[in-house]
């Protein structure tokens, strides 16, 4: 198959998990399109976002007790999330990690920064932004803020679309 | 972008999960999609046909001992739903909801009710309802049943496909 | 409609969850698009790759204490997977068994076998296997090994994919 057949076309990734696996999985998809020269959408909504979030940027202003409390008991870092199975209070991700590191594997914040780095387009969901009372200044700075329906927009035009 | 280039566009939903979270995104595509006039199929299978039960409906009529059992364990409506994490037996989902009413977003219950109100086609997967033991009565009356080809024949003509 | 319009289509599961309801969905769908004349890649990934292992096939040899331990802990064949939600130590799982048998609908690897009969073309996500020490001898033998690069090339040409 010609190298370039692929290129220009799009992939639309609807990150709605926030499980540590599936970011792996998402991520490493997300970095392997755009050496084909595949664009990249990573829309995130609901616990998808908490990948994107970073501890030393965490507001509390101008948030309801809700909120608050919500923004406490949830994932902190991309590097704090679970796995979607056996996580086992996060042994289970520590045997993992142990393992991607013997492999010399790159950890999930090497793969999200190169996805940064070669240019996958990042959009939260405003609405779920809303409801949980994330900031866009707690998350990633290229992140742009997106409605369902530009969110559909893109998809319906994508070559291939994954709900993870 | 033209408004309407979308119009007629496809959309088709396998609603698998049953967690309340899901299905809550879900909903909201399938309402914004056909906001756009795209077309939206929703097809139901295993847990995902729980969002579409009313308690005031269960039967326990020509049903087996373990589907009687299944049907008692299982969630009666949609607002029965668990979260698909952070459930914390119902507070995880009563601190969504808390928050989802402090920014006047409607309820899971309104963006089905909306979905149907606006076309969307809901569908139940013949061979999930036949081994759960889930009658047609039980469910949202506009529901047809559909065997896996003909959700094929649908999706594969659709424009984006997501397993929920 | 026609039902020869979706012949030659293409079809592109991620399989990524290694839950035994997922898996039994994505292979009706895998065994019914064949029967459609449609073309079916499943790619998997993850706990995905535990679908394809047998007991009697697995070893410890070359590899590390982590990849035993974790080869250990995880479903040795898939009636060993777990349901995705309700599974209860697996007290769920035999129920639907058991309604599946009220039903005479045939099982898991019933589904499985057909598939590969059927002509389904099974790939192992390559980083997966070396990251969790699986080697090619332990799972199905049609099964290739391929990279994400190639998964995407798949993928973006078919005319549906999933992430189950």
């Amino acid at each position: 198959m010609n190298e370039n057949t692929d290129a220009n076309k799009n992939m639309n990734l609807l990150m709605f998990s926030g499980d540590y696996d599936k970011a792996l999985a998402a991520l490493i998809l997300a970095n392997t399109a755009r050496e084909m020269n595949v664009n990249v959408t990573m829309f995130f909504a609901f616990w998808g976002l908490f990948l994107l979030r970073s501890p030393e940027k965490m507001t509390f202003e101008n948030k309801t007790s809700y909120e608050k409390m919500f923004g406490m008991m949830t994932p902190k870092s991309p590097e704090d999330l679970p796995l979607s199975k056996m996580n086992f209070s996060g042994l289970g991700k520590k045997m993992l990690i142990e393992m991607m590191e013997e492999d010399k594997a790159p950890k999930l914040i090497d793969f999200l920064n190169g996805a940064r780095k070669k240019g996958v387009k990042f959009y939260g969901c405003k609405l779920s932004m809303e409801i949980m009372g994330i900031k866009k200044e707690e998350l990633i700075p290229e992140l742009e803020i997106m409605e369902a329906k530009e969110y559909l927009q893109d998809a319906l035009n994508a070559n291939m679309q994954l709900f993870i």
